[in-house]
């Protein structure tokens, strides 16, 4: 009863809803098939986008012309840039979304794409012909066919709900969990792995009391993550801060027998890094306290998520606990907190290009691939959708480079490593920071999906404008000189040593005690010239001229290591031969099947040793 | 973990979302249990409220202080008032509603009441104690204790949703179905039983073509639900309208032998008065078309509810009968239409104010009593809600009769009459509808819940003077006397008789051709003194002056039944005594033990012969 598409994806979740929309821009025509039309682009856990590494990521999707940025800038109500004091590196984009908005904006969005159709059924069957994949099969027996699969099923395969001694099926709480896609694929001779995650309670924001808490505000100046034409916010909501203390944790420990977690009953590895409540009391023993940031959930709903919190204790457990908390004396819960364990495939099954190796044309994205994180998510099946799209039409695959962008590294990561326990990003997992910023993931990123036929002509004019401009300016600071006479005194008012010689504006800026500000302030027909320029250009000629030693370096080391990563290993490189190898590092070359000594230097258990043993007998 | 609640309200459909917000409102602490709180009062078909006889009590229950007036006007995207053309008795408010709003706005309602508490779970057993009910069971094994309890579980209990020859559990489409209570309240002595109903495919928009179909636009001047001060639309989506054909018909007809319907594997009645599309061509075999209503989904959604074409047939039937309908050659549908089975308690278990005859404050609202309807379901949770409310207070029960609202009709119908087909109220169940209209609900019902508590301050002011006013107007309009040589001509113009003395406007106005308009222009000072008042004075007025001798006439007739209605029948009366009863007539009696000769005349099975025999032995 349908025509063929080019791209089925399955499950509307923030990697589903990208990879539809990518592969949709691209002028596939796609179908999106998702068990509940009002669960589109969900929030499960926190209603935030954003946060280190994870808003460079959403800064590299809207670069690529993806849409998550987009909507978050539409459905925010709070925004920060972290770590605002570091360098910009580290720089950070978070923003606190209203859940239904974001949800309803995210439909919207597909809606309103030309190339996207919808389905609302459970796909528990892929079709494969040959080894590739060509439709899927649904809970209403219904066959749909395609050139390619997206799988991005997020926690719902064989999901399993835990809380205290308690335990039922289910994708999220009161979803249903999606069943026979696991079975099938392990038929095929896939791997399948089991994860855990979990999720805080949520409560009554009219039963708290904020007085006893600290405000956490948004930005004076609140930025935002797309660089297309979306507005930033003109009033926010504040967050809150609140900590655990002594009481709260003895109460937590007398559940610590029914946890499903401490008792083995639960099976999959969870993220070390988003530790449950009670894990943190488990392994920091020595903690008094634990923060607790209280997260209104929207503009209007009282419904507000105790992030910090996550637990899956015993429901009674977690309420008394809760009101031990400063300002939670009197606290209501909505619904408790649970855990979820959940099907994925290690991802070492994929190529590079998220297809997988086994099956052809089908590809899987987000938490199916080991990942946790909507910004995870959402790149990943922006990758997936791009290369689906990409394939079909026999054109080059679409590949980021560790050196290119977080998602980059995302990927390659995963594909090589592989993951134990639920992957998120980090800014050290990035060998090139200092490059990966989230003010330049335009300068990095559009112009190559561009010619892909992702990002559309705006976006690049947008950023040939910065680029230039940025170029300009740099000469501009270079070329302008400024007398001692005429700025030491400004300069002793900033608190930086005099000049001797005529200086240019480009030295001056260098100094840490000089911004741009300052700058315009010694200079007023600079600044009047600078008033011609758009503020994201002079926000990076800013970061240029400050970081420009940084960066040079980065790029060189970057430049060095891509003559090693790119060395070729030919296909069928007999590594048995290469006696000197680790049988370790034998086994993992084997079954990885690198294509270059880069990949292969990212296995887990290839040494540094015998990286060198191979370059030397790939002539090196 | 919980305090005891005054009142649980299981299930946020439209009944207990009334419930919760009446039974706060008037100042129980109220928890509202839902199985997932993203879906609290979802539109579960079509995309609407009010119409025929049901914008009359969404319009009754507005009156009474409940919220589902309001909630439509804030979230509809057109108003229609049906059957202008007709009496006042016939007009019916209806509008097409933009179904996520309509959700959103319930759910930020309820927030806002600072007595309702949430919690999300689902309800798997009641805790009856002495014969009452106090408290419930979850499904996390949670018990919550509370004064009373309102069941209000839609098509949730055990539902099993049919499409073709696939069937499968579900409350609604990608949701669970409720387990447990059924087989509960069974072993404690309840009545069961099993109703269907069903609903269309929804398509994409984008792929009609609505050039052919015909237009139908909002009211031109649009109006509201609410007798509060909400807003009326300043602009509206469209409808449109198109028919099926006999192509359309053949192919339906393919999939008949396919029909979970037609099979018998659908053991539950349907509403006859909501039928399939199937049934449509099945029991009407000599129409060659019938209307479909094609309704957007709301101000944004390319979604679309094809009204009349509610069907189980198999979805590759569905589809390709949809492509033969004029406007729906390229049509993609997002889900098929499907039938749902589910468990319903035959009211007449219940007393009039809700409550079970077996278990005290244990309350029936909704779709569970075997009706149909968000309208039919939100007044019912309004009455329950009352009423647990009032109950445990130890207040006198809040009764509607037959000739003060539909709601009193419809109640009155379920717990005497009992239903075997999904109820749904129709202007032709009631006796008095002449009295029972639109724009009266308030000044029929406002004082009364005012009286009682629920009905605040202001809304009781706003009633009190419209009757001020529709009073001084009504006198007014009897002291203002026209010459005929000053009004001749205009009353010629008009095309109405000329008069030969003096004459009242009062007189004037009761004439067919003559409006409160052409009055206004008649007698220029009199329109200046109009404007002095509010248009829902003048609008009653209007129709006071005009219908007087009907609303009379009726009101008399009221006043002699009630005389007969409240003909006591003592609470033992034997009637195997009354040797002249037919057998039937003594078997229903002695099963419903009515409390009066109305309520026993209204019982199905009981004759008038048998009545005028209860007459003579009460002794009239
Ligand atoms: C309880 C919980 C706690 C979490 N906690 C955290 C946390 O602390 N930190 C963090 O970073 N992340 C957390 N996450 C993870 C975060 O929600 C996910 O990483 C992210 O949502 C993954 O996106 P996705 O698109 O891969 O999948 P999801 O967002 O899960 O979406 C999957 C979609 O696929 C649909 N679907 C699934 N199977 C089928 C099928 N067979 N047929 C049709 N449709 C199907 C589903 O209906 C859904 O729409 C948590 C998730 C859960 C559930
Ligand atoms: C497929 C379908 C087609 C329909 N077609 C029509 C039609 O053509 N015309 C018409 O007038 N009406 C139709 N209806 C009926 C209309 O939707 C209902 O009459 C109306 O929604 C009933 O309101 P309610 O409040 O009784 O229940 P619902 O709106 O069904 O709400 C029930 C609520 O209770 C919750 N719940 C159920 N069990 C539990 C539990 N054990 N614990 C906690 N929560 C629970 C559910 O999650 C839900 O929120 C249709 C309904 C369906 C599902």
């Amino acid at each position: 009863m349908f025509e063929e598409y080019d791209v089925i994806v399955v499950g509307a979740g923030h990697a589903g809803c990208e990879a539809a929309a990518a592969a949709a821009n691209m002028g596939s025509k796609v179908l999106l098939v998702t068990m509940n039309m009002h669960t589109i682009a969900q929030m499960s856990c926190n209603p935030a986008m954003g946060g280190v590494a994870k808003g460079q990521i959403v800064r590299e999707v809207d670069a690529l012309g993806g849409q998550s940025g987009i909507i978050s800038d539409r459905t925010m109500i709070q925004f920060r840039m972290l770590n605002r004091s570091k360098g910009p590196a580290m720089w950070s984009p978070r923003c606190q979304s209203d859940r239904q908005m974001f949800a309803n904006e995210w439909r919207e969005t597909l809606e309103k794409t030309p190339n996207v159709d919808f389905w609302q059924d459970m796909v528990r069957e892929l079709i494969v012909k040959d080894g590739r994949a060509v439709g899927v099969k649904t809970n209403l027996g219904i066959e749909i066919m395609a050139k390619s699969v997206v799988l991005t099923n997020g926690t719902f395969l064989n999901g399993l709900i835990h809380i205290g001694e308690k335990n039922f099926g289910g994708g999220r709480t009161g979803e249903r969990a999606a069943t026979g896609i696991t079975e099938q694929l392990v038929t095929l001779g896939f791997e399948a792995g089991r994860m855990k995650t979990g999720t805080p309670p949520r409560v009554d924001g009219r039963s708290l009391n904020y007085e006893l808490m600290e405000e956490q505000p948004g930005d004076e100046v609140p930025g935002k993550f797309s660089y297309a034409d979306t507005t930033s916010l003109t009033h926010q909501r504040s967050c809150w801060i609140t900590y655990t203390n002594q009481d709260v944790h003895d109460i937590l420990k007398t559940g610590f027998d029914k946890s499903p977690m401490f008792s083995g009953r639960i099976k999959g590895l969870g993220p070390r890094y988003c530790p449950s409540v009670e894990d943190k009391i488990n392994r920091f023993a020595d903690k008094d306290r634990h923060q607790i940031f209280v997260e209104p959930e929207g503009w209007n709903t009282v419904e507000v998520y105790v992030n910090g919190f996550s637990t899956s204790l015993p429901e009674d457990i977690q309420l008394k606990a809760l009101r031990k908390i400063s300002g939670f004396e009197n606290v209501k819960m909505f619904r408790p907190g649970y855990a979820i364990e959940y099907d994925y495939f290690p991802p070492t099954q994929l190529k590079l290009t998220l297809e997988t190796h086994l099956i052809e044309n089908l590809y899987f994205a987000g938490q199916i691939n080991g990942t946790t994180g909507y910004e995870e998510a959402a790149c990943q099946g922006l990758m997936a959708g791009m290369n689906a799209h990409l394939k079909i039409r026999e054109q080059n695959p679409f590949v980021l480079k560790r050196s290119e962008a977080y998602i980059g590294v995302l990927i390659d990561d995963l594909i090589n490593k592989g993951t134990e326990e639920p992957y998120r990003m980090f800014t050290s997992r990035a060998e090139y920071r200092t490059l990966l910023r989230q003010d330049n993931a335009d300068i990095r990123l559009t112009e190559r999906s561009h010619a892909v036929g992702l990002a559309d002509d705006k976006r690049l004019e947008n950023v040939r404008r910065k680029i230039a401009q940025t170029a300009e300016l740099v000469a501009e600071l270079m070329k302008i000189k400024v007398a001692p006479e005429v700025v030491n005194s400004q300069l002793d008012d900033y608190r930086t040593s005099p000049i001797k010689d005529k200086t240019t504006l480009h030295q001056l800026l260098k100094r840490p005690q000089l911004t741009m500000q300052e700058i315009r302030k010694i200079q007023p027909q600079f600044s009047d010239y600078l008033d011609g320029f758009e503020e994201d250009a002079i926000e990076q000629t800013e970061i240029h001229v400050k970081y420009d030693s940084y960066i040079e370096k980065e790029q060189m080391m970057v430049d060095k290591m891509s003559r090693m990563e790119d060395l070729a290993i030919v296909g069928n490189f007999n590594y048995d031969k290469v006696q000197a190898l680790s049988f370790e590092g034998r086994e993992k070359l084997k079954k990885a099947k690198p294509q270059t000594i880069g990949q292969a230097s990212r296995i887990s258990g290839v040494s540094p040793s015998d990286i060198s043993v191979l370059m030397i007998h790939i002539g090196r």
